[in-house]
């Protein structure tokens, strides 16, 4: 079982050092003997969990959703909004993240599939608009799949703008505008006047996600934490 | 004048050439030999109007928001929207677009300042919305600051997403949905209602925009294209 522990941390370490060295060089430029010396393992170790230089990227792009679901809410866009500010507050401190964030966005001279990443963006954004309209919180006329996209989408633009000009600093607030020129159009108003749409939050909830995770951990084991 | 429209000419061959190595290679990638043989000039001729990768880059850069202005129209706010529909639709067929758009979206391994392209959009919205605001045509709580670099954020995401998925065939579709869902939160209800912010237009107002400019070369030079 610590065998089992290790192997899962040694996982991790590799994984955010290559995420850090794909979001500082970009997916052409970064190396294995980079991602090595970073995560300070052995070629062995790191050929024992991912193949190449692809699966690397492709790990990547897959742990990013899963690292974003928070607490179920009463209300479901309530839900969407808070992932949408913990998403933004990570974006600043989370290699995986801000690793993946590149590999989406780059144009492929690389023979990466950024799609996968948009795809499961906007799967997880639809399955969670599809719940809020069938609670009556989303507008009858609003085309589910449109909007899921329209937020995937425009959210990778934003990120990559507030990168450029503020090391992502002001992603929060840029995100709070986004929210607040599109909800309207989206959520019944009896549900849009209950909606917090502001940046304080992901911060606070980023705080509480990570909490939770620690506790569990010392309860079980790291794959007791990806499993609840 | 014979030789200044041939140099001119030149220029612009030699900037679509350059675009299009950019847009298919990336900025890193791409090199001035490259350039030549599509553009089918001399080494010479390349150095006499641009002196490094970068300028050519840089002059791209600075093309693309000059080439988008459409004919004033009764409602600002609905030459913003066109101006959208006129950006999709050259995204699809215009090297310079195309090459500016990858150039702007690829965080920098490169030494581009990718902020100046933009800041030229959001000056370009910004002022659109400015006029808009005096007349009238748009709420008072909205922060025309905000918007402007939220339309221009998003919209970067949009044609980005779009072109992982279809080449931008989409753009269009996926643009008149953001406009669906930002501009109620923007435009006065009467304003509102007279608002076209249908995909077709794009295509229409593309060809009026062309036969405008080539009916003025027909009876000037180039430069007075330009500078009308």
């Amino acid at each position: 079982m610590a065998q089992q522990d290790r192997a899962i941390r040694t996982r991790r370490v590799i994984l955010e050092s290559a995420a850090a060295v794909f979001d500082e060089q970009g997916y052409d430029r970064a190396t294995i003997a980079e991602v090595l010396e970073r995560a300070g393992v052995t070629k062995g170790a790191l050929y024992f969990h991912f193949a190449s230089k692809e699966q690397l990227a492709l790990a990547i792009l897959q742990e990013q959703v899963v690292d974003i679901a928070v607490a179920p809410q009463p209300i479901k866009l309530q839900e969407f909004v808070d992932s949408g500010h913990v998403l933004a507050f990570r974006l600043r401190t989370d290699p995986i993240q801000r690793g993946a964030a590149r590999l989406a966005v780059e144009q492929g001279s690389n023979h990466l599939d950024r799609r996968q990443s948009m795809l499961a963006w906007s799967q997880f954004v639809e399955a969670l608009f599809n719940e809020a309209k069938g609670r009556g919180e989303v507008l009858e006329s609003v085309d589910v799949r449109d909007v899921a996209e329209l937020f995937t989408g425009a959210f990778a633009g934003l990120q990559m703008m507030s990168q450029a000009f503020s090391n992502r600093a002001d992603l929060s607030h840029r995100l709070t505008v986004f929210f607040q020129h599109t909800l309207p159009s989206i959520a019944v108003p009896a549900i849009l006047a209950k909606l917090h749409l502001d940046a304080e939050r992901g911060e606070k909830l980023n705080a509480e996600l990570q909490q939770k995770a620690q506790s569990a951990a010392g309860t079980g084991t790291g794959l007791d934490v990806v499993a609840s």
